[in-house]
């Protein structure tokens, strides 16, 4: 396995191996947004990639460069969906571990896609762990949502996509989980638009990257917790950290109820149907923690997999 | 201006023309419809074009080909739209007549994107009417929702893209409003794939293709009425109808409690947020009418601009 970050060429040999399958998302203004914030709010949507969210792209790259014929992986819900599509459309035996908590309307998505869903514990390192297991067990191979190089240039395809579809952009706001999207985001985006800032934003309740980036190494959040279910990982990687302090210039972290807040306004006023995660980055633009990014601001709404119940308690 | 269908060469110029702006949506199999109905049921995901709807292709493809500096519409809601947002990115002054029943979200939408809204009766021939008054008094080109051979062209890009994202497809059902879709996608689908059957979908409130095709001509439905308020102006044009007349297979024309059932169904199996019109082609699986069409079935889910009131309701 390759242990290095990926290279601006690794990125865009992922686009070519990912295109017919993951979708080049829109990249659009919001004007309600706009309006709201007063900045030039532009939405990079996707939550409209073919399974609602972007772990598409980096899962797609990793399995289809895989020999095994089997893989596992482990997962709060949207990596699991990636990969258990993936696996469908490569032909490959999937198994994801899932938490005991996982959001209903994800689990079904999963087992839907023809992936055996195990589950077990509340935390990504017991959940981890299991996989790993079945991995040594079974020689399927482990997919790791993130700390990745191949997972990371897929992700990247993202980044490669907003720097040909908008000039001119101040900052992009990514949400961080495990810091896959980030990583990869950043990495592309420095080399090809350096001027373009790249900010992480996370759960107050998971401050993974806030906490690195202070202390200059990967930090171990304890009992990470918050309602965006993608982002409470409770370390970023090696890898992904390493991507981070190299590329990224900064990060928010959000109350719940801000990310309450951004969810229930993108999904009424701009009428994007967000899950949590997705709408994070609004978060710090409608508390005005973000006067100093500049004006022309694109937001990462990495997925829209919402629980049903929430989507229509957010409507009425 | 031209007065002819458009043909396969002039729907692939549309495809150019429109690229990096509308998208290459989404064409996946849904694993729970294919389950609930005893097909394999294949989504053309339209509501994940940048302004949630098909209607982008042919708007943008129009007024991209217009010499004139404003242009006026009549919608319902999709329609205006798509034509507010392509003449925000090519900077033309925009004025859109819509009814006094239009849903707010979309109207809202329309405002956001600059245009000027103007309010007018309850049906389609009273705001093309006072649409085609705009024009004149004002020297804006009008653009036509549906009866418009680069309108249709534009639509066409959609079938275009079916027929290289998918192989062996039986049949392809289409929501049907004027006819603009179902023709540009008939016309495409038929040049390269003559294979695959097209069938249009329709409510019984306003069965415009269903009778048409019974009487061999363009044939006026009194006072349309349904809750899929993309799909009830009072009549095909005479363009659509021609296309209809060479390239449909046959047409459904289903209950208003179907179209409900269709869209709840797509919302909570398939967890893909559709408005009515969008979720109309399911009906006919739904309700087993449909089982001549062949195993391997695509569904056009042409937009996603549902009410939130409406969305709220079919969640809970």
């Amino acid at each position: 396995m390759k242990e290095d970050l990926p290279r601006l060429e690794e990125i865009e040999a992922a686009a070519e191996r990912i295109a017919g399958v993951a979708s080049r998302t829109p990249l659009i203004e919001s004007p309600a947004l706009s309006r709201l914030t007063n900045h030039e709010v532009y939405l990079k949507l996707e939550c409209f990639q073919p399974i609602k969210v972007f772990k598409l792209r980096g899962a797609y790259n990793k399995i289809s460069l895989l020999s095994q014929s089997s893989v596992v992986a482990a997962s709060s819900g949207n990596h699991g969906i990636a990969v258990a599509y993936s696996s469908r459309l490569l032909s490959k035996k999937c198994t994801v571990v899932v938490p005991e908590t996982a959001v209903k309307e994800k689990v079904d998505t999963i087992a839907e896609y023809g992936a055996e869903v195990v589950r077990a514990g509340r935390y990504s390192d017991e959940r981890e762990a299991k996989a790993r297991s079945i991995a040594e067990a079974t020689g399927a191979a482990f997919v790791h949502p993130f700390n990745d190089p191949d997972v990371i240039a897929g992700q990247g395809t993202c980044g490669l996509e907003i720097a040909h579809q908008l000039d001119g952009i101040d900052a992009v706001l990514v949400p961080v989980g495990g810091g896959g999207l980030i990583s990869g985001i950043s990495t592309a985006l420095k080399a090809i638009r350096p001027e373009t800032k790249v900010y992480g934003v996370e759960p107050r309740g998971a401050p993974k990257l806030t906490e690195a980036l202070k202390a200059k190494k990967v930090v171990t959040v304890p009992s990470p917790v918050s309602i965006a279910d993608g982002l409470i990982p409770s370390a970023l990687g090696r890898l992904t950290y390493k991507a981070c302090s190299m590329n990224v210039d900064g990060s928010f972290a959000v109350s719940e109820e801000d990310i309450l807040r951004a969810t229930k306004t993108m999904i009424r006023e701009a009428r994007i149907f967000a899950e949590p995660s997705g709408a994070t980055p609004l978060a710090p633009l409608l508390s005005s923690t973000s006067g100093s990014i500049g004006r022309r601001v694109v937001l990462v709404v990495s997925g829209g997999n919402i629980s049903h119940e929430l989507l229509a308690k957010m409507l009425t």
